[in-house]
């Protein structure tokens, strides 16, 4: 089932850790892969960390990978703003992993909302009314918005949270604008980074993720197998009340290390 | 051209005060008013503070108004939970001010998110994640949503301020569930209020306000005469360029005790 497969695209959040806490079987199945020479690209729509912070947290959970192997939406995010619109200044709605990207990228940083060209959203856990009327001003001043996601919910350690959507919602209602670029999956700009990442064509890879519409319906538009784990935010009855349907259905991320075994 | 007119139903942020500072000419006038003997409703959107905390700021900007001529979106939010649903329990995305209205008029606040039938949102100027969250869990456990208000912007001390549209916008995006109910001007509700309060009919009223939307859509559809202030977020431009027309627009509030003395 899996013989042509070398490319493994991983979802991090619901796939490989909830919360704090690794998932039961993930470091097994990833320290697997590795030893049998598959190439693996973990891609998360998180934007509010760095490459290295969730560098640090995968090592401190005992999941064994390179730094290079992680494409968040921090990354990608600061890497589009290089590439599309070089001397901007951009203004963050979100946390310190963000800034950290766009400086990594050349980013400047603006000093103070009404100078921003872009206000860049992300998952912010620690935001205040205050940051979020800079956010406001940012805009009603001429900032154009891109966010690094827009997901719903992500799995926390004390039930399914708030995420991106919620301040992109924030923001639009109050201001009228929309955002105008949104970075992660499902977008074909996360896939690209992915085949780039892992150097093989989509018919090569599986998209492995918990979320239907972010992780599955990347893995189809970009054209590659799915697999969708239920560690995450759906279970069954989901997927049975969907029109998404992932090639492949795993309990977790183990039944993977089982699969390639028994082949 | 004000001579039938009795009661002065007189919009507060924008007309009356600017964040901490009462507009110019705002006190006289008000004084004058009631030296003359006409009825005043002061009616607000502000669904954040109590009756008695908007008591206390007017006194302290040395305006002299009675308690029960406020009528603030936190107590006929209050007043319409227990008219509609009196047992009901609630969750506050918001501040004291209506936690004080909703337990006023007898409604039980919710010991955590996942028991409440209503979340009711209103300005959260202290707002953080954690607050944005719960009640993001109170809407997936099945809470209905109403809303003091929905203005996007109020008039802060540093210029226009992210208001309620903000935080509803918020849960909407994240949850997929819509308001239902929403109690601030243009709303009639909100009108119904002031005539029972001023005991008047709309058709000897005055509605005076700094918002098209708000103040002036309600007195048009309530049967108000209408005055625009010039002293809050809209300019005599933004006034050509809007389909609202107002019958009369003042400077500021200054220019009534003109007109009535004059008359």
């Amino acid at each position: 089932m899996l013989e042509n497969i070398d490319g493994f695209v991983i979802d991090l959040d619901g796939t490989v850790y909830k919360g704090k806490d690794a998932i039961e079987g993930a470091m097994d199945t990833i320290a697997y892969l590795k030893s049998i020479g598959k190439r693996i690209a973990f891609l998360s729509n998180r934007g509010n960390i760095s490459r290295k912070m969730c560098h640090d947290k995968l090592i401190g959970m005992g999941i064994d990978v390179e730094e290079n192997e992680i494409l968040l939406t921090s990354t990608v995010t600061a890497n589009y703003l290089r590439e599309n619109d070089e001397n901007c200044q951009a203004w963050v709605l979100g946390e310190q992993g963000l800034r950290d990207e766009l400086e990594i990228a050349g980013i400047k940083l603006a000093d103070k909302p009404e100078l921003a060209d872009w206000l860049v959203i992300t998952l912010h856990e620690t935001l205040t009314y205050k940051e979020l009327n800079e956010a406001f001003r940012a805009v009603r001043h001429g900032a154009r918005i891109i966010a690094t996601n827009e997901d719903k919910t992500f799995p926390g350690d004390g039930g399914d949270c708030i995420d991106v959507a919620g301040m992109i919602g924030a923001i639009e209602a109050s201001t009228d604008q929309k955002v105008e670029v949104v970075i992660g999956k499902p977008s074909s700009l996360m896939a690209e980074a992915a085949f780039r990442a892992i150097g093989l064509p989509a018919e090569r890879c599986i998209m492995i993720g918990d979320s239907l519409v972010s992780d599955i319906g990347l893995g189809k538009n970009a054209g590659m197998m799915t697999a969708l784990v239920l560690t995450g935010s759906v279970n069954r009855e989901a997927v049975e009340a969907s029109n998404v349907t992932p090639d492949l259905i795993w309990d977790s991320l183990a039944d993977l290390k089982r699969i390639l075994e028994s082949e």
